[in-house]
This record gives structure tokens, C-alpha cells and sequence, in this order.
């Protein structure tokens, strides 16, 4: 560690613990949550790997946890930020394998959104020469999460619904389902986007916004019969989908982009049509998925990426420094994952 | 069949199919739905038995049913009522074993509230002479739904909690937790209740009409850690017990006593505390179970009837030409079933 600087700029957060709210996903002003500081360098400790960044992506999940929203507390004064993509620069005992790897991470000791990064060796992914820093910044939390919801789908049937599906994890999803001869059916907000998420692989596009999108969905559900609903959204149109489709259903909420809460209209379907309604949480999924079935997982996703399958589209480089002044805007733009750059 | 009657009375359903309604299980006045009628005896199929009534039981499905509130469509004309106990009197074939044996027996063909019941040889429990014609009436639905329930609830611990608990089946899982073991957390509406419940194997009973039941079930729940919910109620406060669980706690809904229609308030529960919400149907269980397992559970039943750990309360008899305009006031008492006799 030689020539590691003693300090390091980071965007810190500024609150501990749970909020105690439900907002959702949405911020209009990082400052709110987050602030700018010079900040001691951390050093790894046994099974920790330090990575200099490269990339950071930012996904729902750290929104939510920024504001208290998440399934782990906060901790005040710790850089913020999930996933991203660098370089070892040192390492703990038992993870000197790792020193001077390009690797993809998901941080576990001190956040992602700051020069350097700390981490457990086993949250990195050393990454193929011919994953590009960009999609090696969304390498884990998207990817893996698609290709474990949409395993879920592929164990009931050969249809499976996808809310929010313009998301890049939405879009992620359709592709894998249409290649692995799945229909995915997409809803999405926004007429415009129909045929681009053909293009990606849904098989059929509900527009939520234009005049009754159930009897629209209730139609494609009767021809489909699509039994797991992978949904981002969780609001009272999610419930009314989830009635709409058909014998065992399964509702696999894995966000909360709404704030509405959501009433069961329909109690007598999960008892009598063997309906049920889940969560699914990729933190839940690694600690409960034998190590050999993630790693043929991961070598999947980055097949995927590396032969074209998939892409990471970015829709904002946001510099470190400019965080605060410019990812509440920059998030806005909903056809892509805003990336952050040291 | 040389000595049985052309036709019999019987308590008929006066609507066909589902009313679209969900009102729950309550009736004011039992000619809404249903009429007196003399109508053929029917004739055994093959694999079918004729069965003389002795008792027939009203469950909260039979007023489901009548109501077109349950899974299966009502047939204008026909008998109602699920479950009683009789003498086989004619059979068809393939079915001859049972002629002549007291069963009890859901009925599959021809209605339970009338002077001769049709069904399926499948459908029938040859009755030990040590069970009364009271318990022969209500040995089905309620015994094998709380086994099997309770069932679901050892496999994920040692407490539960039981809504509506004060309810015959109520009462059997309570007695069939404490005798496995486990610890029995009871919901009910009126104090005075609370004892009965204790004697009957609860461990802890919540009295849902006094202040902040929420907190004092909270309190327990922490203490105790019950991963399944055994709700035959299904309202808000049916929600905020759920909410009170610890990680990976199971919502199951096998009734629909309120009307109400429970809000959603923690989405994030289901994701990140792997809770889930789910149904439980006796018709759905016996579909799915193995044959050889359904007769270990239903001869552990009959051996707890016979020696006394499990009896049934009466709260009232009504003659089968009495249903119409005595049942809907038989059933506003809570502390027992109500039997049905010629």
C-alpha cells in the first residue's frame, strides 16, 4: 500500500439508521441525504480487498437506502453507493489473489460512491478483458437479480409478467426470458416505449396509461397464463394484475417505485386459487444459493454481456464531485442507469 | 334399494354460480338463499353411495356457498350443505365396501342438508363406533383443515397464531398445538373468552376489542418469534399481526370473516424480512396430498375424537325443515356448531 494516499474524496451519508417512511426511490435533492468529504482511506482488513474505482452504477436500492428506506441501516459519515468497478489495490490476508485484478464489487465495508472502495473478496467478480468499465459497474446487483427472478418464472410456466419493464433490469429480464424461450409480457408508462421492449424480447406490452389497462392485461393473462409476476412497483394496479392472473399465481414484489399501498380486493384468491404473494431480495437469494450455482450464475451474466446479449445503457456520467449538484436531475431520465465516475 | 322413498325433502339452493359478492360468512335470514323442497332421491353412479343422514354440520363454507362467495359454483335446485354423517344405503359400483357402514362424508354429488346425501366412495370415512353421530358430522373440514394447518405451522417453528380462535376449528388447533408441543397464540374478540382459550392449549391469548392490540401482540410475538399466521379473518388488524412477525413469517388466510379489505403497509416486509402471504383450502390440500398421507391424518383424527381430546361443541340442533327459518339465529351463537338433523 505504498503509494495509496492517506485520504480520499467520498460522498458520505449524512444520516444513520431507518427513516422510519416509505417514499420510494425518488430524490430531489441529494444534499438532502448525502454530502461531500475528504476522508481517511480505509485499510483492508482479513478477507477485505480496497478497490480504486472505476465505475459506480447507481440503482433503486441506493436511493432507498440513502433515505433510510433499505434493508440495512445506515451508517452516518460512510461513503454511500452498492456496485461498482476497479481495481485491487490491496489487500487483507486470504484475499491476496484478488491484488491488481479489474474486478466488479458490490461493497460491503465502505461504499462504492467514493475514490476507494472496501470490501470482502467474496463480493467481487473478477471481470473478463472484454466486459467494458461501464457494464462492469452494473455486473452484479441487476444481472444476477434478473437471472435469479427470472429462474423463479421459468420454474412455474412459460409466461411471466415484468412491471416497470423500461428499467435496465426490466429490460435485462425480457431479453433473458426471450432467449431462453420464456414470453415475457411488459408494462410499461409510456406508449413510446412498446417497441422498444419488443425489440428487448416482451412478447406483449401493456401501456399503463392508457384506458383500462387490466381488461388489457386480463386478455393477454387469459391467452398466457403467465403464473409469476415480477414487480417493481407494488401499487393497487400490481394487486389488480396479480387478480388477473390466473391459478397459482405468484406476486414477487422486489421494489416499491409507488408509495401507494396497495388493498387485497381478492383475499378468497389466495385461498382458494393457490395464489400467493412474496418478496424477492438478491441479499436473501446470495445467502440462500449454494456458492457453485452463483458462480455458474455470474459466468452467465458476463457471457452475456461480453457477446452482446446484454448491455448497460447509460443515460448520465456523473463525476464524484458532482453528486451531490447533479444526480437528482441526472436520475430523471428513466431510459438507463446513471454512472458514477471518480 | 328396494325400500327407500321416490323423493325426500331437502333444503335447496335457491341461485345458480357465483354472485360476484364477498360478504363473508354471515346470513340474516336463510330464505334468501335457500328453499324447502320435495325432490328425488338420488341414484348412485358408479364409484358413488347413497347416504341416509344422521348429522350434518354448518361450516362458514356452507354459508360461502350459499352465498356464491366459495370456489365452487352453486347449482340452482340442489341440496346445500358440505359435510355430515350417515348410513350408506345404496351404492355404486366399485363401492360396494361401504353399504351399510356409518361414515362421515363430504358431499360431492347431492347436497348434506337433505334425507339422503350423494357422493363419491372417495369422499367417505368409515366411522369407529366410539365417535359420536355429533363428531361423525364435523369430522372433515374442521379436523383435517387443522392438522393440516398446524402442520404447516411445526414446519416452521414452535408458536403460531390462530385468529378467530374462539371458532371449533379455532379451539382444534389450539388443543392439537399444545399436544405437538408448540405454543399456540390465540386472537379473540371478547375477554371473557380468554380463559376457555387457555384451557383449550393457548399459550397467549390477544383480546383484538381492548386497547392497542397491535403492541400487545407485538410483545408477544418478540418473546415468542411465531412464524405462521393461521387467519381465518383476513382484515387490517389480520395486516398489523402479520407486520409484528419476525423474518420469514407466513400469513395464511383460510377464511374471509371480515369484509374489509386489508392494506399492504409494509411492501418492503415482503422483500427484505422474506415474509409472504398465502392460502390454505382443505379441497386443495386433498387434491395435492398423497393418498397414504390424508389416511394417517384421518385416523389421527378419529383417535382423538374417540378418546376425548377433541369433541365437538353444540350450540344447536335444527331439524332439517327448520333451516329456513331457524339457522341464520342458530348461527349468531358463537361458542359452538350448529347440527343438522332429519
Amino acid at each position: 500500500m505504498t503509494d495509496l494516499p492517506k485520504s480520499m474524496f467520498a460522498t458520505i451519508q449524512k444520516f444513520d439508521g431507518y427513516s422510519g417512511s416509505a417514499t420510494g426511490p425518488v430524490i430531489d435533492n441529494a444534499a438532502d441525504w448525502l454530502e461531500n468529504a475528504e476522508i481517511p482511506v480505509p485499510t483492508p482488513g482479513p478477507g477485505q480487498v480496497l478497490i480504486k474505482l472505476r465505475t459506480a452504477s447507481v440503482n433503486p436500492s441506493d436511493i432507498h437506502f440513502i433515505k433510510g428506506e433499505y434493508g440495512q441501516p445506515r451508517v452516518q459519515g460512510t461513503p454511500a453507493g452498492f456496485e461498482g468497478c476497479g481495481d485491487v489495490v490491496a489487500t487483507g490476508a486470504g484475499a491476496e489473489a484478488l491484488q491488481g485484478q479489474r474486478v466488479a464489487f458490490v461493497a460491503s465495508g465502505s461504499g462504492a460512491w467514493a475514490e476507494y472502495a472496501l470490501t470482502q473478496a467474496q463480493m467481487c467478480i473478477p471481470l473478463r478483458p472484454d466486459i467494458s468499465d461501464d457494464d462492469g459497474a452494473a455486473q452484479i446487483v441487476n444481472p444476477l437479480t434478473a437471472m435469479a427472478m427470472v429462474e423463479i418464472a421459468r420454474s412455474e410456466g412459460d409466461a411471466f409478467v415484468v412491471s416497470a419493464a423500461t428499467s435496465q433490469l426490466g429490460k435485462l429480464m425480457c431479453g433473458l426470458g426471450r432467449d431462453l424461450g420464456l414470453k415475457p409480457i411488459a408494462m410499461v408508462r409510456r406508449a413510446e416505449t412498446v417497441e422498444l421492449l419488443k425489440s428487448h424480447g416482451a412478447a406483449e406490452v401493456v401501456v399503463t396509461t392508457e384506458d383500462d389497462p387490466v381488461a388489457k392485461f386480463a386478455a393477454i393473462s387469459a391467452q398466457y397464463k403467465p403464473r409469476v409476476f415480477l414487480d417493481a412497483v407494488s401499487d393497487q394496479l400490481s394487486e389488480q394484475v396479480f387478480c388477473a392472473m390466473p391459478n397459482g399465481a405468484r406476486w414477487v414484489s422486489y421494489g416499491k417505485l409507488s408509495n401507494e399501498q396497495p388493498k387485497l380486493t381478492q383475499m378468497g384468491q389466495l385461498i382458494f386459487m393457490n395464489k400467493r404473494i412474496e418478496g424477492f431480495w438478491l441479499t436473501q437469494w446470495m445467502m440462500s444459493t449454494p456458492p457453485e450455482e452463483q458462480m455458474r450464475v455470474v459466468a452467465e451474466v458476463q457471457a452475456r454481456f461480453a457477446d452482446g446479449r446484454w448491455k448497460t445503457d447509460v443515460s448520465a456520467y456523473v463525476p464524484l464531485n458532482k453528486i451531490i449538484s447533479d444526480l437528482a436531475d441526472a436520475l430523471k431520465k428513466s431510459d438507463g442507469k446513471v454512472i458514477i465516475t471518480p
